[in-house]
């Protein structure tokens, strides 16, 4: 009997956290525990979980959101699993949640699962070309066209945090290279913007949190205070940090065409939309698609990857 | 009765060219005319090229591949048209042939109709995911995804050419912002490279071709002709170039994940092939697709255009 609802677990390096996902929503208790320093523990967590909601819940399919590249099929990791323990990207989640629960499984990555909850119960709800953008430590992002998640050739595409920024080496990429957007629009990226600015500021002329805190000591969290009292410093800080995140989004603009950006994570709340909707409208060459806020805060992976195995295997 | 056969028409501010397409070949003579410089007579030569090809053939539908933005259901040019005359931008095509012959017409973007020949009958046939950048005076594009044409949210999308490429405004590109990839990967961007390095060698170093062109006067043409004779300038000129043109490969790659890029344009004839697949590898984050000459040469745009008219239309 369909019942329009699966199972959405969300492993991080963190937690695991998991719910049965219905009509786009969280429809049961949300289980979380502590992720195991293993693989098998691993497994063994997410076989204990989905056991436990699907004892006591009708379901036609599971979604896994996880840290790393999923292949273009959703069966397989591929790699890229970040903090997660060794051995993790070889476990078969398809294969032994399938074999235990005649549950078919479906897995994503946990950055696209959580744009396609945006998309589909968030500010991207009635759209259907929509980038997420998630400023955090690092620059994430998932693509809808049309109404699909772009996966890429591969499953791993969709990087758009690693467009390259300068014809220059400027400034060294986590991903090994050189001036990706990342390396700017991040929060890793704003206190090394900070810390390079204030080394060009000469001892005579500092200010404000520029007389407590040296070059090389400036956190993204000092400046963030220092915009609070008007700092100029800081503030200078902030306009050119903006200016980077800016610079993405006419590239990813002129690329897209998209009809809305919507920007997650701990460095979104830090974005002045308007200012930077009025600058992308100047500067992106086909259209001005709307910068909005996420919405769909907690728990986005699980209805993502919820959602995703009922549209794949709902029955 | 079905013929699987389209006209595909391709209007360009030079030349109007127009043939019968079947099996993705075109079948029939291919007529060419020049292009009239007002736009009630570019008009009349669409349609009296239409009638001549509509009457020795048995079509299902007409394509035309156009300069300038076309809208999403492929039925109006939005504007952009670039050399056409004035006016040309709000001729009705799509209305004035389905009233005059009773063939559903759809109109696309002339480089993603070029593209989508490539696709279909160059060096993407068997691919899914493929994206053609022509390297001309400016820098065009067009992008498949799974077998789809990508137009963004107003059928202007796929503009790779204006990724930007510098965080600080060093090179005005001719979209009216800065440091887009065109102003660096175009033909013209390769001349300014050349003259902006000449400028930064002094006098007594000067040799080859700048002991006889001054900085700015040196011609791409002129840089070309020196790596003929190895002049060392030339080669770091092009060398430079090279990798610009890589730079902006790196970031489609990161985003589209693609199978392969392919290069067309009069510029791509002087790319070192197997030096920039070398290094898109070590660059690139995700993957590591195949970088390749186009193939479908002249007329791609009549072929494109009556490919996508009787994928839509064929009866």
């Amino acid at each position: 009997m369909s019942t329009g609802s699966s199972i959405g677990i969300d492993i991080g390096g963190t937690k695991i956290s998991a719910a049965v996902v219905k009509n786009n929503e969280i429809v049961s208790d949300v289980k979380v525990v502590n992720t195991s320093n293993t693989a098998k523990g691993i497994l063994n967590q997410v076989l204990d979980i989905t056991a436990a909601l699907n004892n006591s819940n009708s379901v036609d399919a599971l979604g896994i959101a996880t840290a790393g590249a999923v292949n273009k099929d959703n069966s397989k990791i591929m790699g890229s699993t970040g903090n997660l323990p060794n051995g993790y990207s070889y476990i078969d989640f398809k294969d032994e949640i399938e074999k235990k629960f005649e549950l078919p499984t479906l897995l994503e990555n946990d950055a696209n699962a959580a744009a396609y909850a945006e998309y589909k119960t968030g500010n991207g709800i009635s759209k259907s070309n929509v980038i997420v953008i998630t400023l955090g430590t690092g620059v994430g992002s998932g693509v809808i066209i049309d109404g699909k998640l772009m996966r890429g050739t591969s499953g791993g595409g969709a990087e758009c945090g690693h467009i390259v920024m300068s014809i220059e080496k400027k400034r060294k990429c986590t991903c090994g290279t050189w001036d990706c957007w990342e390396a700017y629009a991040s929060g890793t990226g704003y206190a090394i913007t900070a810390n390079e600015m204030a080394a060009n500021i000469a001892k005579d002329k500092k200010a404000g949190i520029l007389l407590e805190k040296e070059p090389g000591n400036i956190t993204t969290y000092d400046v963030i205070e220092g915009l609070k009292n008007n700092d100029e410093f800081a503030i200078q800080v902030h306009n050119t940090w903006e200016y980077h995140v800016l610079l993405g989004l006419v590239s990813l603009t002129n690329i897209f065409d998209p009809e809305c950006f919507i920007l997650s994570g701990g460095m979104a709340e830090f974005i002045t939309y308007d200012k930077i909707q009025k600058d992308l409208s100047k500067m992106a060459l086909i259209s001005n698609p709307q910068i909005l806020p996420a919405k769909a805060k907690n728990n986005a992976g699980i209805i993502g990857a919820g959602i995703l195995a009922t549209q794949k295997y709902g029955k």
